[in-house]
């Protein structure tokens, strides 16, 4: 079982060398742990879509859909948007049985990216446990696609990336590491499994931390906490 | 003092970000190790070119300098060179006095990446300390700016970033480090110095070694073995 990691949005193959392959998107600040969160709580789909004006679209062609514009540029809700890109704001009461329209500078992008391969699965620290269960029960080779910021990588996306990767590691897995893969599995043993420790450390971390997003750190942080794993098919996403 | 760290040369900001900086070029297996070897050994300049096309064209513009022609692709000899990319062939016998067109896949372009910097440094394993105490000495930010493996992060270059990374690290410097920084010199004081184990276990060193290149990768994993810092700086290499 191979797996590779890219470190950010841009540094994804092409679509059809991820053919054959599971493609794994992470955004732990906080895209992919809030599109986990929404459908958790209940939404019905999550349709990544690249820009605002996409969005604004999507909903005026579909007014029947009734849509959640959500997201945010610069980290802060996005003009004309219900909600912004925390986690905590996607409650049951706010998106069951909704659509949600969501829109990030770097996770969406990522999301997009990863579709040629034949199956992609949404992870963050929540899951992570389940999505390395789940990569070795399905047993292809596997593309770790994080979305960094700003087309660099980000320690929070790479730690979880090297939880799901320790997930998976045992005497009875063999995996074949490139270089990358095989350093965040060491950076998070390192952490000794220590989420928080390792998020707060990381610069998006410190960043989000000066904008008193505090509370949306600790959520992000938490370690396995469902075993939901949202996949993206044919342009959104569901449980 | 910042220190940010780009993990392969089409990860490296536009020449107009890098003004004000000052940047080290790392591509331990091989470029920068040969390199510096070339140096050490006499060579009069190196010059970095993008192709071996590029290589013939200048030889053939300038018979009166009588240049050596090194590099490799696909780790080999080019046709019609006279060295390939490794450092064991850059003899004084060789290069004495001499000045070498150098092109490589990934190092040569990394180089001429980074030109934008007010200095461009070239680093391996065999000068780390010394260019550690060379950037505390300028006091200026630094971009790291590894070559990599066809667009991916390698190993053995965030391991010498790490090197020069906790050389520079102490109670009396204030090192603020992008993410990928902080997280190669982990990767680096956990493998305790041992440069030699850290290249065995990188993909491409991997690679070097089923090639029968294991004094390659024995010369490449000497740490601190000379002060000499080539200086790229108007088209050409030099100490």
């Amino acid at each position: 079982l191979r797996v590779d990691l890219y470190p950010f949005a841009s540094a994804i193959p092409d679509h059809q060398d991820l053919k054959g392959k599971v493609a794994v998107v992470i955004d732990v600040l906080r895209a992919t742990t809030t599109i986990l969160t929404a459908l958790t709580n209940g939404a019905d789909t999550v349709v990544p879509v690249l820009s605002p004006e996409e969005a604004f679209q999507v909903q005026g062609d579909n007014p029947e859909r009734q849509f959640i514009l959500g997201g945010e540029r610069q980290s802060v809700l996005i003009p004309g948007f219900h909600l912004s890109n925390s986690p905590l704001e996607y409650t049951s009461a706010r998106v069951g049985g909704r659509s949600v329209l969501f829109t990030t500078t770097n996770g969406t992008r990522a999301i997009r990216a990863a579709a040629g391969a034949d199956q992609v699965l949404i992870a963050s620290f929540l899951n992570a446990p389940a999505v390395a269960l789940e990569l070795l029960r399905l047993g292809q080779d596997v593309a770790i696609c994080c979305a960094g910021t700003n087309d660099q990588f980000a320690l929070e996306d790479g730690g979880c990336a090297g939880a799901i990767l320790d997930y998976m590691s045992g005497p009875e897995t063999s995996l074949v590491l490139n270089d990358l893969a095989y350093t965040v599995r060491e950076i998070y043993r390192q952490f000794d499994r220590k989420v928080a420790n390792l998020i707060y450390t990381a610069e998006h971390g410190q960043r989000l931390l000066t904008m008193g997003l505090q509370e949306d750190l600790l959520l992000c942080s938490q370690l396995g906490t469902t075993r939901t794993i949202p996949r993206y098919h044919e342009g959104q996403i569901s449980r």
